[in-house]
């Protein structure tokens, strides 16, 4: 066989840049995590390095948080990660390492890529794979591959569920992200006067949370309850079946899972929450970059 | 070409049955309406004397308001025509036409077939195609064709979008049907004390809408509001750009217009509100059977 059968994947976090050197048969041969620098130019250097240092060659994959535009290689708006915007990425990457293609995803998308290439999402038809951190992301997966619709589909975390809830990032009002994300889970434990987290992880939350029956718990069952309500919204409309949770507030998943349950219950039509499975993802942080890989492999 | 180029389809709603033959090409060669009887086993001999006369032969299609069981070719639930649940239609229609097969479809889901065939989803490759009427239905269609997830997608009318709304016949709670049917819009006509209409029809809350300034007109925006919260959903989920509305209610739909579009322009992240169209329906109450017939000559 002709072509090569390995490729690099990049994706960048809010923290932390993962990538990665993988067989087409999805054996990880090499993997790297480096700080995020602050500026824009830095960190155009640094991915061209990392690819670089993988032996990227002829194409990599690229997961970015934001808005991207797939055609010209960049990210038009990254609210978290401003210092990627207007990057000319594609460009860049395949300038200084003479590839013949970069290819550009959305990081909840790549991430769906990747659970549905080697974790919790394979073999899946029908699937939303939702990244669960500071924000909210989705990949939808139909028909067993990546649905994107005009561009941008995917994003459960915007969809509104509460027209009285809390100003969201985007400009909406109870968006998903403002009930369930990592972030609103401790702004709504702060409300409540629960102990103080370490505001760098959820950990703390979570452990204490195992307990139904503690403040933690009740507060983790109303923070998944609202989830399910916003998946709610894809069983009613795809009738999806099979949600794969990842991202780093996945961690509470165990103490978040009674109440996902109820909120599909309360918000699809029909009895068909015992028919919906809510799986971990399993690739973990690797996931992003594993499925920007596979893009390059495609 | 051996294979006939005509089929029968009939379409059940709430008070009338509407069935037609069509070409392969579609040009509708008959169509029926009559009365839908009350009772089951009646309900079931019209269904039979119409095919019938329509010259049914080889296949049928059938669309009927409920949950569908394709297999078994008969409707589980009807919330509206309770006397169609468990009759085995199928059976019944193929034992007396000597019919090979008959294909049953949601209402909803046929009048998208018919919109997407012949009507004003023609050439989409993604649209909602929304039934506003006494509730709210819809069918999907993805990549140009109806998609229907693990077999109930499309249910538009149960998304929630307001916690805090009206039960709904579903058991939820703020389901869009709730808010933005007709059924809803007269209830929120009566609680503001305007003229009562014609509880058959909308017309009059329709005509007097056209002027926005009118108490009829701010409702109507309210409505349609409440409708473009709810399609927002989709545009978030699935990045849809094309909605096509249909139903007894979509005569309103130059009044609910703008309503339509303020609602998507708050619910979808982005500004995506100007890239969105929505579509009156052209096939009127002929788009289920038109539909139906179209799964018979798939």
């Amino acid at each position: 066989m002709p072509s090569l059968p390995e490729r690099v994947g990049l994706d960048v976090g809010g923290t932390r840049l993962k990538a990665g050197r993988i067989s087409f048969d999805g054996r990880v041969l090499d993997e790297r995590s480096v700080a995020v620098p602050a500026d824009g130019k830095e960190l155009a250097d640094t991915l061209v390095a990392v690819a670089r240092e993988l032996g990227a060659e002829h194409s990599v994959g690229l997961g970015l948080p934001g808005l991207i535009d797939r055609e010209r290689g960049l990210v038009l708006d990254s609210p978290n990660i401003p210092q990627l915007e207007e990057l000319p990425l594609g460009e860049l990457l395949s300038g200084a390492l003479g590839l013949e293609s970069v290819h550009l995803e959305n990081d909840a998308n790549a991430a769906a890529l990747g659970e549905l290439w080697l974790g919790a999402a394979r073999g899946a038809e029908h699937a939303l794979v939702v990244t669960l951190g500071t924000g909210i992301g989705g990949g939808l997966v139909l028909d067993g591959e990546l649905f994107l619709g005009a561009g941008l589909a995917g994003e459960i975390g915007h969809v509104r569920i509460d027209p009285a809830g809390p100003i969201c990032g985007c400009g909406g009002h109870g968006c998903l992200e403002t009930l369930a994300s990592a972030t609103a889970a401790r702004r709504r434990a702060l409300e409540r006067g629960l102990p103080e987290d370490d505001p760098g992880n959820l950990e703390l939350l979570a452990e204490r949370g195992r307990d139904p029956a503690s403040p933690e718990g009740e507060l983790l069952f109303e923070v998944g309850r609202d989830l399910g309500i916003g998946l709610s919204t894809a069983v009613c409309l795809l009738d999806l079946r099979t949600f794969v949770i990842g991202g780093g507030f996945a961690a509470a998943l165990d103490a978040l899972g009674p109440g996902i349950r109820a909120g599909i219950r309360a918000g699809a039509y029909g009895d068909r929450v015992d028919l919906v499975r809510i799986l971990p993802a399993t690739l973990g942080s690797s996931a992003g970059w594993i499925g920007a890989a596979s893009l390059a492999l495609r």
